[in-house]
């Protein structure tokens, strides 16, 4: 009630202020957290499917969790839990974007599965499909991933700057239809690097496995201390 | 400065008021006035291209024009410019929506170009590429058609619903690709009947030309009294 009247600026502080909260329980657990973002339909839970079929392939598979944001429906939840994964839905109502107390909340339902943030190596945030309003909102995690699929045009990073602007890494997904649909790489590629030049950029395809190597090799990455 | 002191259903509010205005310029003008909503990448500008083409064939084309939205960028006003609509580019900064003081501003600019209202069959509306927040605000729109890609899998219309319930038509675009992404007509067709049961459902491809004809039909239907 009370946070129906807080102005956007409040909001932010309000969420920033929970994001350094469970930054802190991240380290202090030693988990390596990806706040994963794209627009609707890009590939999101196709692609944590793969991740996890292919650590799962490891000899010492990291422990692996995740919270899914949707407007509505626990669809991503139930199709990640048939891939072997932990995973919790948070439904926000018509909130575009996930906040950290979302986070939190998923945290406390994960732990009555049984899950406890210190068992884990590895917790997967899919937020809300959005490419606008999830820009904002730090949910204190290690990585964030934006991935943008060959299906939806080279030119989206320019058009929706702000999201890509604090990626730490951007994923091309189903680079098996670049082709079908005349993916221009090169023009995707510019586009991307001018509007987050620090990124790491990869190709991958959940469909063909292309990248998945790459993908877990960047997700594997110690957390910083 | 006074308009971020006001909260969202304040906002709301005021841009039914203005969209109350818009509606009754369009009716009195004639003119019928679409509202395409859909994700970012659905082929929004590459249906608009395709309608300019379908209906320039035709012996007495309507008169159109265009107002897109967009975060940054005028690519998409560019891209319908070169295919011979007149088009202004909103440039939305921060904001995932249009909202009625925009598609005011944007007759403002089309009016400068030497475009009346009045001179107009059909005026397009671009919106920002986003499933969830332009779906509470109204532009006036005689018609309000929101796009899913083939490629974007057959759940959205339940997990981004609330775009879904006022939509008068639904085009699920890049249907050339349905084979390739392995989609499945009848599980989408269902989510949006759940979810939009009075809206038309059509079936487009703007590379192959398929499912135009109808399109165009459908926005050629006259402007209710």
């Amino acid at each position: 009630m009370c946070r129906e009247l807080m102005l956007q600026s409040d909001l932010l502080r309000h969420n920033d202020v929970g994001a350094a909260g469970l930054r802190q329980r991240f380290a202090a657990a030693g988990v390596r957290v990806v706040n994963l973002l794209s627009s609707p339909g890009s590939g999101k839970t196709a692609l944590l499917e793969a991740i996890c079929r292919q650590l799962g392939a490891q000899a010492e598979p990291p422990r692996m969790a995740v919270i899914v944001g949707d407007l509505a429906t626990d669809n991503d939840a139930q199709r990640l839990r048939a891939a072997g994964l932990p995973a919790v839905a948070i439904t926000t109502g018509q909130a575009c974007h996930l906040e950290s107390t979302m986070v939190e909340a998923g945290l406390h339902r994960l732990e009555h599965q049984g899950i406890a943030l210190e068992q884990l190596d590895l917790l997967l945030i899919e937020n809300v499909g959005n490419l606008v309003c999830p820009a904002a909102y730090d949910l204190g995690e290690s990585l964030r991933l934006v991935l943008v699929s060959t299906t939806e045009g080279e030119d989206k990073p320019l058009k929706y700057a702000p999201i890509f602007h604090r990626a730490d890494l951007v994923v091309i997904s189903k680079i098996d239809l670049a082709e079908a649909v005349g993916f221009d790489r090169a023009a995707a590629r510019a586009a991307i690097t001018r509007v987050a030049p620090r990124a790491a950029v990869l190709e991958t395809s959940a469909r063909s496995g292309a990248g998945l190597d790459a993908l877990v090799s960047a997700l594997a990455l110690p957390v910083p201390a």
